[in-house]
Order: structure tokens, then C-alpha cells, then sequence
């Protein structure tokens, strides 16, 4: 029998990197054994910090997968940000909290939910299927929902994911407030990595309507800190803006401390950004106040107005 | 607050209209009261005989929706085969066994699997919010598993929908092998039906890549009887491919006592089923062997043929 391979989106993130573990023990503890985790892509900082202090390995680097390879996918369904030949493979299962542009030929598992982080609901598919998360698997999903809810904070927070942290926190015997700013903080460590590298660090090319774009989300504890680099950024996000051939590029440094995020947006449709915030770009930059979800504070109202 | 309509595809058959009145049932259980059970066309005899079988209401009949009205879809999901205007609502929630084709600008719940049946996923829902259905939400689900499945015999079966018919069994008080038969025979009575009745019962447009088609499907416990209507059914299907501009029409005249389906294939991309299966059409016609499922029989092999 062949292997299941287990991914989330390219980019990773700590959602896309523990869902792609936890899924796997999972399937493991539903009886299939041939299933293994996989990444698109370099750990960032706080991922990084996330599986050093369990000590958990790495899932295993794919760049592609071979024609009718099985697989399951976690935390995104777009083939934009899947794996290179997903349009070949055969997607056994799908578990995901982002809006659908998905398209398959056959049915399949599928369960997604609005709510701010896949572990939820993997946590919930634990729980359906009697099953009880082990206390290392539980810090996994519970770093995954500190990570993408901001430890609660963020306006893409659901009741779901509070009750899902308050009970695997107990599972974990983590004091998760402690833990997650921990957490939080390590993964606004840049110092390591080139302007290329933090222009892909969280990057997803998502089109507004017509409007290719590419929006990259950097996690900071202190904005001005990053704007030091503002010449070098912009210098950095106008290459790829022409090798890619894109119409937009947005870059948010989020305060995860304040829940503000300042605005670095380039290209020909920078309008898009002024007229869906109702804000003036000085200088290709502006402050979003209240604004840390990319997910439910961009894309729809970016979307809306293209 | 404004109602939130549930409903399954357009020319309904008794999984979409039993999943309507039980997904209501549900999420009145789960505390949602302003709910309502639609149709999108009229009933076939099968679900006719079950709603009378049970003494329940047809859900209500609506043809479009209000634009941002709130939506729940279960046992379909691509827009074709959907209310008018569904591209200007805001789907809440979606429970489907078929293949995705489905886009959205915001996370949603979806809960689709691979089984024979909505109900079977329905009855899992139940389950996983700790409810049983009562005996007669038991017996409209349990009548849609018999009518997907052909009484278990499809080979879209899975195991959950086996198991599913016998917990509902259990809970209806229900032989369902008699009631079954009863209730699937009911179906293939097509005396009361025009010509332009019979070919959109179960007509369902589907685009194998770029062949634009429409796969109707007749269950009869004799094809022979259905066949002498054959001048006229392909009269009539020659109007429809006129009028709607299509590139195959594919009649399944399938027996459900027997396992088989007798095909009328009319359109320029005729040789398309030839290819599939690997047949010659005389007189427009041939018996496909084993064939039962539009979706597991057809779907797949005539999109890979395509």
C-alpha cells in the first residue's frame, strides 16, 4: 500500500505544520498506518520554538508529489497553495478553516469550519471519534490556536477555539498565556533571516477578484522595529512584484501586542488597499488599527471592493 | 432575525427533500429555531409515496432567494444545480456527498463525505451532538439510504450507510427490505408524467470538461416498458439539446431489480459514451451492464474520457 501523504499550505505556519502532525496521529489512531506528515516548506521562528520545546521533529520537506499520490489536506484547499502536481494527486480527506476554491471530480471527506484554527477542529474529530489527544499532541494544537487566534485576541477567535484551549491547556498542563507570549515572541525574531526570506515567511497569493495579489503577514512586538527596513522591504517586494507579475503586494506587520497592523502595499492597484480602508498610503504605508486577520479583516473586504 | 432556508439540488429527488426537513429538524435540536425546509421542484412519486408513507409535509417550494439571505445546503453544492441567485447568498453551512465544485469568499462549515447518502452524514451529526432522531426523522432518512443505495445494492454503498440503515431501522421500526422495495417501485410509475416531466425528474447538468451535458436518470422495474416511449423521449431530448445548447444528453433507464441501465445518448458528443465504456450505440441505445450509479458509473469515467 502506498503512503498517505499529510500537508498544509505552503508558507507554513504553526497550524499548517501541527495539523499536518496531528492529522497523522489521527489517522494513525483510526487505523491507518501508512500516512505520513509533510511540509511545503521552511519552520518559521515561532513553529520553530513551537517543536523545540517539545521536541518534536520536523515534518518531512516536499516540494511535489507524483501523479495519483494519495494525500490529506490540512489548513488549506486552494491548489494555489498546495503542493506542485496537486491537480494529480487523489485528496482522500480534507480538514480546513478557509473559504473553498476547490474543485474534485469525485467526493470526498471533507470538514471545515469557520472557526480560527484547524486544530479545533481536528480536536473536535478526536473527540467524535472517542478519542482523547495524548498531552504532546495536545500542545501542539493548542500552540496552533495561540498562534492563529493571537492568544484569543483576534477577531477570527470563535467560542470554539476558546473551549478547545481551555480544555487542552488542561491536557497539556500548560499555563497557556504564559506559553503563548512566549511562543508569540519567538516568532517576531527576524534578526536570522533575509529580506527575501521574510517577504515568503507567511505569504499567500490570494487574487481579489481580478487582482493578483500577494499578501504577506509578519508578526512584530514592536512595528517600528520592522519599518527600519522599510527601503530594503519595498526594494525586496517590487522584484517579486515584477517576476511574479503581480497587480498587488501587501505587506502587514502585525503588533501582535497592540492587535494593530501597519500596511506596506505596492503595485498598480495599491487604490484597492485606500478605498477598501477608507485610508490615504503615505509614502506606499499606512496603519490599520484593529486590523491582525488576514483572513477575516483582508480578504473579504479587499474582495468586495475590487 | 431573517429565516435561514435549507434545501437540496433542483429537480429533488428524496435524499435532497428528506435532507431538508432533517437538517431542519437538527438545527431546531441544536437550538436554531429560524429555520425553514425548502424544494426547489416538484416531487417524484418516490418521495411522494414517502411523505405520504409518513404523513409529512413537502417542504416549501421556492424558486430563488433574496440576495444575502441565509442558506444551508445539503445533498448538492455546485451553483447549477442550485436555487436562483445562490451566488448572492451566504452559505451557512453545507452537508453533501458529491464531488465539490463550490467556491466561496468566507470559511464556512462543510461537512462532505463519501458515502451513498446525505442522511447517512445527517445521522452521524446527530450522533456527534449526542441526539437520536425520533422515529419519524428515523424513517425519511432511512427511506433516503434505501433510494440512493438502490437498497444497499448500489455501488456507491460504503459501510456507513449499511450500518446507518440499521440503526434507523432499529429506531423507525422498520422492515426496510419490504418497505424498500415498496417505495422504490412507487418510483418507477411514470404513467401520470408528460415526455418533458420524465426527462427533467432527475436531470442534472454536469460539464464533463468542456461537453456540456445533462445526465438524466429513470429508475423502472422494466426497461422495456420505458422504451416504448423511445421516439418521443429522443424528440424530447432533441428540444433540449436545441434549446439549451448542449453537447450530450444521456438518458439512464435503470433497473433496479436487475442492476442495469439501458442508455439513450443523443448530441453531437455521443461517441464521448462509446469511448467510456467502451460500446457502440445502435439506434442511439445500449444497455450498460452493472451500471446503477450516475455518480460512481458515470461521472468519473465520462469526465476521464472526455
Amino acid at each position: 500500500m502506498s503512503k498517505t501523504y499529510i500537508f498544509g499550505h505552503k508558507s507554513p505556519d504553526t497550524d499548517s505544520i501541527t495539523s499536518s502532525l496531528v492529522m497523522c496521529d489521527l489517522e494513525n489512531k483510526l487505523g491507518n498506518a501508512d500516512v505520513v506528515s509533510c511540509r511545503l516548506g521552511n519552520l518559521n521562528k515561532e513553529t520553530e520554538f513551537v517543536l523545540d520545546y517539545f521536541d518534536i521533529e520536523a515534518p518531512q520537506l516536499i516540494e511535489s508529489i507524483e501523479d495519483d499520490a494519495e494525500v490529506i489536506l490540512v489548513d488549506h484547499n486552494s491548489p494555489s497553495e498546495s503542493v506542485d502536481n496537486i491537480e494529480n494527486a487523489k485528496i482522500l480527506k480534507l480538514v480546513d478553516h478557509h473559504k473553498i476554491a476547490f474543485e474534485t471530480s469525485y467526493p470526498l471527506f471533507i470538514r471545515t469550519e469557520p472557526v480560527g484554527c484547524t486544530e479545533t477542529i481536528l480536536f473536535k474529530l478526536y473527540k467524535e471519534n472517542g478519542l482523547t489527544p495524548d498531552k504532546t499532541i495536545a500542545s501542539l494544537m493548542l500552540s496552533a490556536i495561540i498562534s492563529d487566534t493571537l492568544l484569543l485576541k483576534s477577531p477570527t477567535t470563535t467560542e470554539d477555539d476558546k473551549q478547545a484551549v481551555k480544555e487542552l491547556a488542561e491536557i497539556a498542563q500548560i499555563d497557556y498565556e504564559e506559553y503563548g507570549l512566549e511562543m508569540l515572541k519567538a516568532g517576531t525574531d527576524l534578526s536570522s533571516f533575509s529580506i527575501e526570506e521574510i517577504l515568503s515567511l507567511d505569504a499567500k497569493q490570494i487574487d481579489f477578484k481580478d487582482v493578483r495579489s500577494i499578501v504577506n503577514q509578519v508578526n512584530t512586538a514592536d512595528i517600528d522595529d520592522v519599518m527600519t527596513m522599510k527601503d530594503d522591504l519595498e526594494a525586496g517586494m517590487n522584484k517579486i512584484i515584477e517576476d511574479e507579475n503581480l497587480d498587488l503586494f501587501m505587506l502587514l506587520i502585525t503588533d501582535i501586542v497592540n492587535s494593530n497592523s501597519q500596511v506596506i502595499a505596492l503595485g498598480k492597484d495599491v487604490c484597492l488597499v485606500e478605498k477598501a480602508y477608507g485610508v490615504k498610503l503615505e509614502d506606499n504605508t499606512v496603519l490599520l488599527e484593529g486590523v491582525v486577520s488576514r483572513k477575516k479583516q483582508v480578504v473579504p473586504i479587499m474582495t468586495e471592493n475590487a
